[in-house]
């Protein structure tokens, strides 16, 4: 199936939004989905975005049962190591379930690795739930490691009242 | 004791660069250290920067044995929820030991709460090592929930290598 991968536009954010919500019922969170295609284009496509994101778009033929043509993206941004320096970290990647294993999901990754070389990044990195053993082994066949599994690394996060109180909290200085 | 928060400057590479040290070497990892001050000038200090950083300094009356004045950092980026939006992450937050207990940590925790919050935020986010129970208590006491404990997210990387022979599988689109 011919395929073209090609940097998301601002005009793609109705359909990478709609990809997001498949990929979060796919995860079991989708009331966690809190977030707009206006919200993704003020954040994506403005100055000093927040992130960039690759669409996989199929051609006119191949379009899904509901006329869709963009049919995949990865979502990325860079990040930091103080061990090792710049690091590109993947988000979210995704493929409609009809058009999965024609090669867009690998694409995809390596387009993504391409980006953060050409930028001198030393790593690619992203998160996986523990249940989600094929994605797991998605990612372990091409050589990536789990560094919770090896080296113990938990994710902790703050959000809500608790975020709240520790910036009030802060030193006026 | 007296201490200031303040937006680190190229200046204070050196600083940060010699702290990155200690805090590794705590975490006992040291050997997987290799990032220069130059690097960090050039990553942190230029257009588009991959990170930002917090310094804490205390008055000379105060400076550490060796004569150190900067005695904390907190070194952070942005990065972004596909459910949620904008977040802050926390890659380091570090108070050399001699200068513990003086609200320093919790002083560099809370401005980046702040920082992130005028960004929009709505989360502040961060890792930890398994076998680190005092920093994870740290967190935890301040309200941060454990994700690898409570939804069983695992870290993945990619890197030498198998980062290599990803981006030179790229397709050329």
């Amino acid at each position: 199936m011919d395929f073209k991968i090609r940097a998301a536009e601002k005009e793609d954010c109705k359909d990478i939004s709609r990809m997001i919500m498949e990929l979060a019922v796919y995860e079991k969170m989708s009331e966690q989905v809190k977030i707009s295609h206006e919200e993704l284009e003020r954040d994506g496509f403005s100055q000093n975005p927040f992130f960039e994101c690759l669409v996989a778009e199929v051609t006119d033929e191949h379009k899904s049962k509901e006329g869709f043509k963009v049919v995949g993206y990865a979502l990325y941004f860079y990040t930091y190591s103080t061990w090792k320096g710049r690091t590109v970290y993947l988000e979210d990647l995704y493929v409609m379930p009809e058009f999965r294993g024609n090669g867009i999901g690998k694409g995809l990754l390596s387009k993504v690795a391409e980006v953060g070389k050409k930028k001198q990044c030393v790593r690619l990195q992203l998160s996986v739930l523990n249940w989600n053993t094929p994605t797991q082994d998605f990612y372990a066949a091409k050589g990536a490691q789990d560094l919770t599994a090896s080296e113990g690394w938990h994710f902790i996060r703050f959000d809500g009242q608790n975020l709240d109180n520790l910036a009030n909290e802060a030193p006026k200085s």
